[in-house]
């Protein structure tokens, strides 16, 4: 079977193994006041150019968006995603479960607009019955999207003025963020790091065991948080763990070559398909690929691939989903081909 | 200035405050336990052919709402409700403040429609990430809706089946009960009772000084509700106060008499508007009547009369709201007339 | 039977009672938006010798001590009280339920001791530990206590010395503040207002009908309250009857001379149960009076008077509890004098 | 450096890193729906003598307590524990962050005293206020205790007796269990299981990178668990990492083997310090050792040993705590030996 489900189906990247298994019988101190977390915070604070930003690191997706945006809102309000924003749809309503509304604006294949934002905002402070309502309290954007998407500098930029505007801190959910910087020809990390006031750098879907590191360029924003992880049950007693892995992964650039690769192999997955006359629903340049297939072809597909199916299949034909990932090879990708 | 504004703009129906005065100087325990409450809660389980339910009082509505969905949804689970449900807009998320997501639907005027609910269930059902998701566990409906109008018996009949099919008890806010009753020529009070799991019975919009009387008629939905109650700062100390109340509306039919007051002074207010040939802009039958008004005539008013705006102002005219109540006298309806 | 189980079994004191008649059907806004609430905020404030001070106003004590302590507490820190105070007993876990650890200091006749409190921070701060344990983020007293007692000024200076040494905000829960300062020697109501940084004056157990009014003088200490207060459903909609009752309050020395009334009988019962050889066993001055009786005479007593059990009951002896208030007659004085 | 200071200073059990190296590449789903967490759960419910078990894998200890309380409590109610549990002191009010009160009781080095638990019930179901207080909705303990103890099995069938009685389901609390059972003559992992309702099998301190195995007995006890994991971000993405660590630990039997070896190691290094003249303040047959010293000894082995200072230094001597683990090796405790 070679799969396009997810890119998190197998372990960890070869090169992240590799410290885990080095560093193995090193003792340090607990709950990331190890010397490797030091290491993995130095390193990300250069590589996004923020030698003063916090870097605290935790081990999912889902666990992330919760503490933070907890961190992050005041204690009554709410937090603007885009309707298919992950924290509105597949977490659970982790968000709600920490007492917060997730208040949903229209998605443009996953983007949020800047202007329907701004509009939202005016709408709602024009409303005399606001103080009944939930007030925002933060943005919450995924970069690149949930359906694969990323955000021109333009729209970024433009996105985060009306946040600073409103007083709202922009926190952008890079679960893929290797992959979308991949993508992008207009930003890099530290344009990220400049284009809101916090973020995280996602390690699971890029070839961690697991692990993600949030970067807070706002010194007032995150107070307490250590704390709020530990009572969130969010601490890992094995800190260095995450420390380790993401150490390794800007210790050079293997994080963005990681990203790169996915890319690299999500497009030519695209050319094959679309060369084969199939066609995009999303015109996704990262490593989440959405294919219109007709339902003989997905079937016959399915019994040596798998992938996801995405919304709904009508009688003569399916959207799905390919994703591809650290660890998809060019055999997979020729195995696919030769399968069409 | 003769007020439209809303339904709860002055104290108590003098029915209401006399018993109140009458009883002041009695010395009962406290918190509910006295022979008051006893008195009230028989009554309305008379009135409501449920002799076994549950009665249980609170103060307000939001109160009510989300003491009542923390202790009926299940930990993780969400509620399903109009997009302009009371919990969905204006009680500043009080229901993911509890830890629990409002799930929203289309409305219809302020109603939920059955199939919708229906089609909605089975998609979740079908969906294979719904693990990820947040599963219903109830369903919110308002009688009258936020937006004045009833459900016909069919309709709830309808719900109330999708419910009961699904697994999900259906909660009724009822903060504007009476009014609804007395708009509707095919429920009554026991037929509300018969057609959902829990409902509420508002006093507050209804001439009460304060007060909400909850039913439950499924006696294992409700377990600890005192003790959440107290945990939530909902337990009123001197619960008398809701007792006489409550034992005080359905003594006699004082409850039903001052619905249909308030839903006869709005029909004339309506008429005496379309007489003049304004229209309306959704089909309210109780106590709530929107009508669309040209900005002129709409400005003019508000120098003696007080509404609310409705939605948006254009250049030419507005929508706008008027409430009529317990307190609306002929007089009220008369001098608006007289203004237009 | 004549009650001194507690002070809040009747309604209203008949002032209070009659402003709630005269304004029936004035009409008002909602919420606390209303020129009742507006003259009560002012009035409050000039007798607390705090013209800045924010006042709000709520239902109940339980209610008004989660929402003030759910404001003012950071989201992962923890309240020191007493072990006997009320928050940490008769609330049904109402700071727990909305996160937060009561972490409690020993009780000195209810009262808590500063060089206690001291003692407790110092150990904390010292502890290597810490960041895996609940810091304090405010710390409570009850004026009086639960047990009866009042502070002494300087107790209270000393308290409050320690609590701005420690960065830590002071809530005073006032629900019986009333007597409390007619018991004082000592301290009035602007000293309270200096001494803490919020603190509530009780109007249920005073002869309100219900009804706390909190008041900061800490313009830091409680943004987005009222939105708070709305979202734990602890918003009344008829505000305007909170208003009245305080302005009446405060409009002359009502507020003080219930609280005088009710310490006078207080003493009187007191006197005549000591002349008859039984002994407090805490030292009260304030409208709660603690006895220990033999089983025989409390059992005789219990059939014409009503009074609470306080603690575990011997052979020979129980621990009772007897509650005076501006309910509280001369008549019932006597009565209790005759049967003994 | 010699470290002594706790048991998850290193990172995996040889054994433990040798099956993630080996199983990298394969590809499983994500979520715990993998075959190595089938594998796993099956292996776990055999050891535990347990078929029908429900079992969980979570990632951290504190983490584990808090879901698993937040799950089995009822909504308004509390946790009993010893004033030294855990949950009481380092998990950073994990569990009143989730809304629950933990009721603590009087720590015998440790344990909880099975005639005080039924007291405490006793009276709390005596006292006439408690629907105004926090009931028990489960006990808590651990096994070995944060002090290193172990239970008997006649203290740990009181125990269970008394909560059956009370209808509370136990928690077990296992982070350390390997240490417990390797030290316990009479318990071994079946006693455990038929002695609670629910344990958790901790793995971070005995040898795994990370992970805790949940283990219930009672199929009503946990329902919607792994939606609530969900919602609480406690949900490992890679989930086999969980399954591949626990189907190693009991594939054969490494666990206990484990749990011998940090107890052997523990006793030889008390031997040692007997042996020089030092005596011990709590008699642990576990893992943790407790020994006063005299400060200028623990001073002077603080130049080339690490180990925790536990509770107060006087001028003249200190009570530290030393651990032992999977990690401690013959010359650990050799080099030990040879500085005192």
């Amino acid at each position: 079977m070679t799969r396009f489900d997810c890119d998190y189906m197998a372990g960890a990247h070869p090169e992240i193994l590799k410290v885990i298994n080095e560093n193995n019988r090193i003792q340090t101190p607990g709950y990331g006041e190890d010397s490797f977390c030091d290491e993995a915070r130095e390193l990300i604070r250069k590589a996004c150019g923020k030698p003063d930003a916090q870097v605290y690191f935790l081990v999912g997706g889902t666990q992330t968006n919760a503490a933070v945006l907890d961190c992050i809102l005041p204690h009554t309000r709410g937090v603007l995603s885009t309707e298919t924003g992950h924290i509105n749809v597949h977490e659970a309503g982790a968000i709600e479960f920490s007492g917060h509304k997730v208040l949903s604006l229209p998605s443009h294949d996953g983007r949020m607009d800047s202007s329907e934002l701004r509009d939202w905002i005016q709408k709602f402070n024009a409303d005399d019955t606001r103080m009944h309502m939930v007030a925002p309290g933060a943005v919450y954007i995924s970069f690149p999207t949930e359906l694969g998407t990323v955000y021109s500098r333009d729209e970024l930029e433009s996105l985060y003025g009306v946040c600073r505007e409103a007083g709202l801190p922009l926190f952008i959910d890079g679960a893929r963020l290797g992959y979308g910087l991949a993508a992008s020809f207009e930003l890099d990390l530290k344009d990220i790091a400049n284009l809101c006031d916090v973020f995280y750098i996602g390690g699971t879907k890029m070839g961690a065991l697991f692990g993600e590191a949030v970067v807070c360029t706002r010194p007032d924003l995150m107070k307490d948080f250590f704390t709020l992880m530990k009572a969130r049950g969010s601490v890992l007693a094995k800190g260095r763990l995450l420390g380790m892995q993401f150490a390794r992964f800007f210790r050079d650039d293997l994080y963005l070559e990681i990203g790169k690769h996915g890319v690299k192999m999500a497009l030519e997955l695209r050319d094959i398909l679309e060369s084969k006359g199939f066609r995009t629903f999303i015109d996704s340049p990262t490593n989440q690929q959405f294919f219109v297939l007709p339902n003989k072809v997905a079937d016959r597909l399915l019994r040596e691939v798998s992938f996801e199916f995405w919304g709904p299949r009508t009688e003569e034909e399916s959207q799905v989903r390919f994703v591809t990932s650290w660890e998809t090879t060019q055999e997979d990708i020729d195995r696919l081909a030769s399968l069409l």
